[in-house]
């Protein structure tokens, strides 16, 4: 822990670097010498801030799902009606929950991840957990953990599907789900 | 195409030894080599029958979609109403859309591939085309489009969370999606 106090900067760096490698080349593909070139540091660095590429891969996913939990929270924490929960999940599922290409590949490099590993289970868990809590601000409970799920397979459905359902799709399904 | 006349089984036994190579070790740690050793074929036939890896992948990918695709029909075609209808999702969620870690594996191989790739959407695509045609045997089109990326959902949190959701939450979600 001294280094962050001593080098806060570039741990961070380094766990950037990490999500830009596997945005570009796949988990598999990423390798401390890749990580450490992008990051500009030494490669005999990386040792000191990460014991291995598993804590740094954990580690970077971990700040990844953070990232887009935070974009999932403040995306609804103005809605206060269901019309409005509505809308706010049809922007989240067709334009806000990635920013860009690099986002969808990240989430699905974590899930392919997490289901070859049940050790990064734990962060998809997490990150289900954070986006239960922000939608029980406005449904109960139970519903809140069947509307995630919904909102998990639209957002997939649109992302692959080579001609992406419209947001009036997103919009019926998930006033259909609130309304009964 | 005279290839597959002459040696139907080669062919398909590289298409089935390229899936286990990607439930392996992933896409981007599949080589012609690998599959060739895993298929028991010289590494000079792969080309023959696959003129590039790309080729490979999309035709391995297409066919392990179809297949998960068969296991989906065939779940639902006995269905006669509304509860059973709930059941046998209930069961392809938990058990069946799945057959082991290495669907599960595969599954989101592809979808990171989609996300990557454009050309692969074509798969998914037409996978959730083939998904939403089953339902539409049971239920209008519109519902059966949103149904089916509920299913998506439910399936992906079921298998990338820690503590995953029980029949019971998946039941419900689908009831109250089919009654309202």
């Amino acid at each position: 822990m001294t280094a962050r106090r001593h080098d806060p900067d570039r741990r961070d760096r380094i766990i950037d670097a990490a999500l830009a490698v596997i945005a570009e080349g796949g988990v598999a593909g990423t390798s401390h010498r890749r990580v450490a070139d992008r990051a500009g540091v030494p490669l005999g660095s990386m040792t000191y801030h990460f014991t291995s590429m598993e804590e740094l891969l954990h580690e970077s996913f971990t700040r990844f799902a953070e990232r887009i939990s935070e974009r999932f929270a403040a995306r609804l924490s103005a809605v206060s009606n269901p019309s409005q929960l509505a809308s706010a999940i049809v922007d989240l599922v067709h334009s806000d929950l990635v920013e860009g290409p690099d986002d969808l590949v990240l989430t699905l490099e974590l899930y392919t991840l997490a289901a070859r590993k049940p050790a990064f289970r734990q962060i998809t868990h997490d990150w289900m957990r954070r986006s239960r809590d922000v939608l029980e601000q406005h449904v109960d409970a139970k519903t809140a953990h069947k509307l995630d799920a919904l909102i998990e397979g639209l957002f997939i459905h649109v992302s692959l599907d080579a001609t992406p359902h419209g947001r009036d799709v997103t919009r019926d399904a998930v006033l259909r789900f609130l309304s009964s």
